[in-house]
């Protein structure tokens, strides 16, 4: 059984990438759960990882002793082993398209990452129409996003970004949350993508975990801690 | 034909990676020149490449019109075009090892990237040991990076990271030109693997050209900008 290490459900968003690839594709995994604590590298948080990965970040996919860390890699290994659910888009130009989209998200949108972190069970619009007013970085993030998700959803007609779901709507699946938490301003085509993304089961599922979880990190509460 | 959209061979070490794996795997292109300028997001550079991609940065690869942009996401198009030259390790163990330390380096290794921008003419050994004693983050990315050549060498038994040339050494280059540039020290089995990386034909050429450029960026220089 493939064993898939994720940290809180309500704040780690690259834990939830697979963990929503995976429940949405319908391939079992066994979740093995590892709380956050400190960020200082010397907390039980890292201790716990260390074990199964040399660099002390979740997630982790653990296949039979194997591990492979990073959602990106992750997603790729997957792929590679259930071919048959179509975790890509099917045809080559839309793979490597969903590819590019992916490794925008993996290695940028800093400013949104750095000042909306995920906060599944907040709604902070206050804060959000601050961050909005202040920071020029989110919004130059949130225009790439927006003119990405209506220009695939033009080209392939929905419902997901690729038209079927796919590794791409597991990635920006925390970005959906976000924009909730933040009530951050999306044109109408794509509040109804972000409400499509959440109804999905294996996101919805996500989402009722983080709900149920209630248990606050200060850390990860920069907006709610100044309430 | 395949065009390969990079910036200045001295600086651009995103570009260095996709072009340098081509090379080396015999795969032929036309390169596509963009200098760099300014970094405003107003300058001639956002402007050149915006007709190409809609991120605004290099690599960026064109076939046949269709783009795959980010360095990433053009080795896996590159590796499914071109499935025979085994661009990635040919087992899946050695596939997935080679994914997830690839998207270690797109996604991280920050302070080095930070603080010890690629300089390939430079020789900032001064420099080198200034960051090296007041940079902490810069020594835990080091000794991550030499834990993992260390290990993937002896694992594989060399020469290159995963046996025979991969994806993962052109990822890996631009940080052996980095780790020459300002001298930061590294245990002599990583400084072989570090001669080795930088003798592939492939890698040797990149080199070449960046030291003919001489096309010096003030931006791109802020370690000698204080000589
Ligand atoms: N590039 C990595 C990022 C992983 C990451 O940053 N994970 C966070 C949780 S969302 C983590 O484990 N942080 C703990 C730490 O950095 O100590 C991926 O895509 O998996
Ligand atoms: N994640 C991207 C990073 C690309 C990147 O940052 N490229 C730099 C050059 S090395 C760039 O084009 N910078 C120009 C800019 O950001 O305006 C990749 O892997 O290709």
């Amino acid at each position: 059984m493939l064993q898939l290490f994720i940290a809180n459900k309500n704040y780690s968003s690259w834990s939830m990438r697979p963990w929503v690839l995976m429940r949405q594709a319908g391939i079992p995994f066994e979740e093995r759960f590892v709380r956050f604590d400190e960020y200082s590298g010397g907390g039980d948080f890292s201790a716990r990882v260390a074990g199964v990965t040399p660099v002390g970040k979740v997630p982790v996919l653990v296949d039979q002793g194997f591990a492979v860390w990073d959602s990106l890699a992750i997603a790729e290994y997957l792929d590679e082993r259930f071919p048959e659910r179509g975790l890509w888009p099917r045809d080559a130009r839309g793979r490597a398209r969903a590819r590019s989209v992916c490794a925008e998200m993996h290695s940028g949108f800093t400013a949104v990452r750095t000042h909306c972190p995920m906060n599944i069970e907040a709604r902070l619009p206050e804060a959000g129409r601050i961050i909005w007013r202040d920071q020029p970085g989110v919004r130059a993030d949130m225009a790439r996003i927006v003119a990405m998700w209506s220009g695939l959803l033009a080209e392939h007609g929905g419902p997901m970004l690729f038209g079927e779901f796919s590794i791409a709507d597991a990635y920006y699946a925390p970005v959906c949350t976000r924009i909730r938490t933040y009530a951050l301003p999306v044109p109408p085509e794509v509040a109804a993508y972000i409400d499509r993304v959440c109804a999905l089961p294996g996101v919805a599922a996500w989402i009722a975990d983080a709900l149920a979880e209630q248990d606050f990190i200060p850390q990860d509460e920069p907006w709610r801690a100044q309430r």
